[in-house]
């Protein structure tokens, strides 16, 4: 076939917290050549735990590797299934990852975890975004830079998390000093992949991409760089040893990180040398495969969501409390990158599904399913039910992982399903909180595109998102949005596009059809939004004389809420009573 | 058997929600010679429900009269085959029942449910304590009383309730005019049933109980007995009659109603003329039969709670903010009765294990026991998890039906044993509460004697009040504390004893077992307990300012915690990571 000969193809590979999906895209219009996913084989579902500590969250590296080879050989293969399938069409690949995913790694950049020695120490394998063992780590950070007036956290919406890449590395040196003695350097996963596929792994040199730089690292040109070499030494004398060993400016992903090294060509069936894209993490270039552009918030919603807006680089942007980072360059080169996001979305459905859904929605079928057809038959306030969207702390607008799901209003008539729709609507107003910050500080939000397995599956929670949000919710045409993303970069640095917006014009769109806010709906959400509201300062927010008194992350919003948690209650029931009575 | 044949015995009936259980005991030391339950065979387990009204529970009096009839006839029955029996040693009968549980009756003191035309008609039927459809009645008569300066309210809380005998009765006039023009007066069911069995039911001489006169109808001798005929005039002109045809002064239990009628006696198997001891609430006799005394509090633990204290006459008793009632005379004759209570416990884990319990629980043997098992692995503060125990509203010290339930503290890892532990510890901070706002008015809890079929069945659930309550927990010894407590009244009307408390001491008692308080638990516990008072009264009192300024419910714990409740899942997670830690 002419058309399929002619035609140029982009590899797009995305590390999930699960598993790894390689899809093989045309780069003219972003459709799927083929596909493949590798489950990690280690631990829970690719996640390494400990029952002790529920705050640890741990990787093996063997499976990053393992898991490059199996998805883009399988991709490659059912590609292959297609009539004048070609590998030498294919002109690039990009990789996106989970993040801050930092893993130690020795003198020659390979993974610690791969030595015998280590093999079974949990501190020497790579420490995933979610694990949050490092919180007093994140704090004793943040505490530093705010006392030395080091404008570090500007750009990372006022607080250090424990879930980035210098918390980890400062818990690992003070409870597994062994681990970090033997590490040369440390390097975020998306940085570590395309130096392995492409055979650049010695730290002093392998290209670390803007997006874990910036977004996790404290990097920002205008401070120079990574943080200081002093800062960090306050810290641990030993820590601005990794600084040495980590190659500087950051880059972009529309630059390539090398070529594809000829023994990992082979195993995946591609030829020697196709250029590899730095990587960058899976929100961001997620974002891109959804058709991100200024004004466009494109949210990714799974196990937790990532909340993405892109700002024109000429822009003079606010530092906005409460943001995970704002970096240029991190999403399209040229522009601001703008991240926020929910600590737990999917991830507090499948919390529910697996601890507390009675037998009647797990015994047979998809319990997601069962439980959202059934709370699909209630309506806005007659459950009385509020939830907090907390289960594993919050992102933005708060930074604070210390914070706990919260449930109101149970009666002793409250049924699984009303619990199912309410914690669907707390991650809503989770949600809706997340855009009325951009909006607080000028960054406009004109339109919405989800993307991610729940925007896709569940009807249910796109139009309570809507209805919340009051706002028409859009769906990314891919299905597999965060690969394509990556697939455009490779399209980018295989030649195919000058440059990442016009790539997406090609490659990326939304679907036809439209989630669009019911008025009634809305007008009940917005009482219980202020509700939300009123629960999320009391509990969230220092107490009404501390807040917004400057260095908290509130923001304007924020504010005392004395004696006005009374009303709560009062309010769910009125509303409740009076849905029940129409 | 010369032992036998000179032990003299008494009949205890005691009419619960669903079913009627009637015991022959032995006056000597209360231990069972025979006993007899029957299921209320109307409508669903005995209540007459409404599917389109969730506030209406009514009952069937016709079950009630079948009711004596089988489980006293059922009692002699089995008593027979006890070697020496002879129905002639019956002394006497006593008989406890829900309350307030009114029902109409005509000129003769027959029900009005018993005529044909109303035999289809709910509101001609008894209005079960747990009827709810008055609750706009309540709220217009506390707001009269106030608003009129009477004393009413004094010894009810402060807030007449939904559940009492006026609400009922004006809700009827207002919804079921026809039934309320057809009744001469309204008794309660307490009352009722020794009338019917001693043949005097005329409903201007039968006998009204000081029990269900003063703890639900307002009936007090400092104001000259039931409320005024104007202040009743002002809710409807209509109530003043029912007033008139309600003989006072109202009677305490040691005193007769009358005695076994001949019909009824031959029909239950026993001589005619038994005294019959004047009805009482199940909780007032069942705190009798656990052995109430000064300083001894009794909790009846069932669905719901009845914690129930007794002071001596000569005592000056303050006005308890909160409690459901003060009466001289309700419990024991001579001595103040104060009744306070939680709106549900049981109901509470029932709730629980029907909606949210999953399929490992609920799948073979009883779930309670089941999760109960695994809650009993769990260490306080491990969890992580707070409740409140709100799902039925707030009895004592709120008086407020108008709360939820709460839960706050949930992670991704949340289980569901953790929540039902979290449920039981609520209900004991609740129970803690009651403890500390009869102490703070001076009414010293020297001791806690449980009875009911969880203090019976779930060590856990004792355990865990005794740890947070830090004090021991005895267990009645008979395993039917209110229909003992209702023998001891038949004990004493047949001249088995000259008083009740002569009674109780021979008749009473706890089990030698007594749940001791662990010293580290209830260290944990006090924390815990700090922060359930944060949120009781940041969702339960009105705000800071108001709070204290008198004439809400709240007394002297009141307080505002404007800012407070910033501590409450911090302190919550760094008491979990405490515990996990040892």
């Amino acid at each position: 076939m002419t058309k399929q000969q002619k035609s140029r193809l982009s590899i797009g590979v995305d590390y999930g917290t699960n598993s790894v999906r390689a899809v093989v895209v045309d780069t003219a219009d972003g459709s799927e050549v083929g596909s493949s996913v590798f489950n990690y084989p280690s631990g829970t579902a690719g996640v390494i735990v400990d029952p002790k500590d529920p705050h640890l969250a741990r990787q093996n590296p063997a499976d990053y590797i393992e898991g490059f080879y199996q998805s883009v050989g399988g991709a490659v293969r059912a590609a292959r299934k297609r009539k004048g399938f070609s590998p030498e069409a294919v002109v690039g690949i990009g990789i996106d990852t989970t993040g801050s995913t930092p893993l130690p790694v020795d003198r020659q950049g390979r993974p610690l975890a791969l030595r015998p020695e280590f093999r079974r120490n949990p501190a020497a394998h790579a420490w995933l975004w979610k694990d949050h063992t490092s919180y007093a780590e994140a704090a004793e950070i943040s505490d530093l830079a705010r006392r030395c007036g080091e404008p570090y956290l500007a750009k990372c919406g006022g607080v250090y998390s424990s879930e980035w890449f210098w918390s980890k590395l400062l818990h690992c040196k003070r409870t597994a000093p062994r681990v970090f003695e033997a590490a040369y350097s440390w390097v975020e996963l998306a940085d570590f992949v395309p130096a392995f596929v492409t055979g650049r792994t010695d730290p002093d040199t392998l290209p670390r991409g803007i997006c874990a730089a910036g977004h996790k690292a404290m990097y920002h040109e205008s401070w120079g760089g990574l943080p200081s070499a002093d800062f960090l030494a306050q810290l641990d004398p030993d820590l601005p040893r990794i600084r040495e060993h980590y190659a500087t400016p950051a880059q972009t992903s529309d630059r390539p990180a090398g070529r594809l090294a000829a023994e990992v060509a082979a195993r995946v069936g591609l030829p020697e040398g196709v250029p590899v894209a730095v990587g960058a993490f899976d929100a961001h270039m997620g974002a891109v495969g959804a058709g991100i552009k200024p004004g466009r918030l494109v949210k990714i919603i799974g196990t937790s969501t990532c909340d993405m807006l892109v700002a024109p680089g000429e822009a003079q942007l606010p530092d906005v409390p409460g943001l995970c980072g704002i970096v240029p360059g991190s999403i399209i080169p040229g522009m601001y990158g703008l991240e926020a996001g929910q600590s737990a979305v999917g991830d507090i459905f499948h919390w529910f599904v697996r601890y507390l859904a009675p037998a009647e929605y797990t015994r047979n079928g998809d319990p997601h399913e069962r439980l959202s057809r059934d709370a699909a038959k209630l309506r806005p306030g007659e459950s009385g039910l509020l939830a907090l969207d907390w289960n594993n702390g919050n992102r933005t607008i708060l930074v604070d992982p210390l914070l706990t799901g919260l449930l109101v209003g149970q009666t002793l008539h409250t049924t699984a399903a009303e619990v199912y729709r309410a914690l669907i609507e707390a991650t809503a107003f989770g949600a809706l909180r997340i855009i009325n910050r951009f909006e607080e500080y000028g960054l406009k939000v004109d339109e919405v595109v989800n993307c991610g397995g729940i925007a896709e599956k569940n009807p249910l929670v796109m139009q309570i998102y809507a209805d919340v949000c009051n706002r028409p919710m859009k769906i990314s045409r891919a299905p597999q949005t965060c690969a394509l993303g990556a697939a455009v970069f490779g399209a980018v640095v295989g030649g195919a596009y000058p440059d990442v917006a016009k790539a997406q014009r090609r490659m990326t769109g939304v679907k036809p059809e439209v989630y669009r806010p019911n008025k009634a709906a809305a007008q009940i959400y917005a009482e219980l939004y202020r509700l939300y509201c009123l629960l999320h300062d009391a509990f969230g927010l220092p107490g009404a004389g501390a807040a917004g008194a400057g260095g908290d992350a509130s923001g304007p919003a924020s504010g005392g809420s004395g004696g006005a948690l009374y009303s709560v209650m009062k309010s769910l029931i009125a509303l409740r009573d009076r849905v029940r009575s129409r």
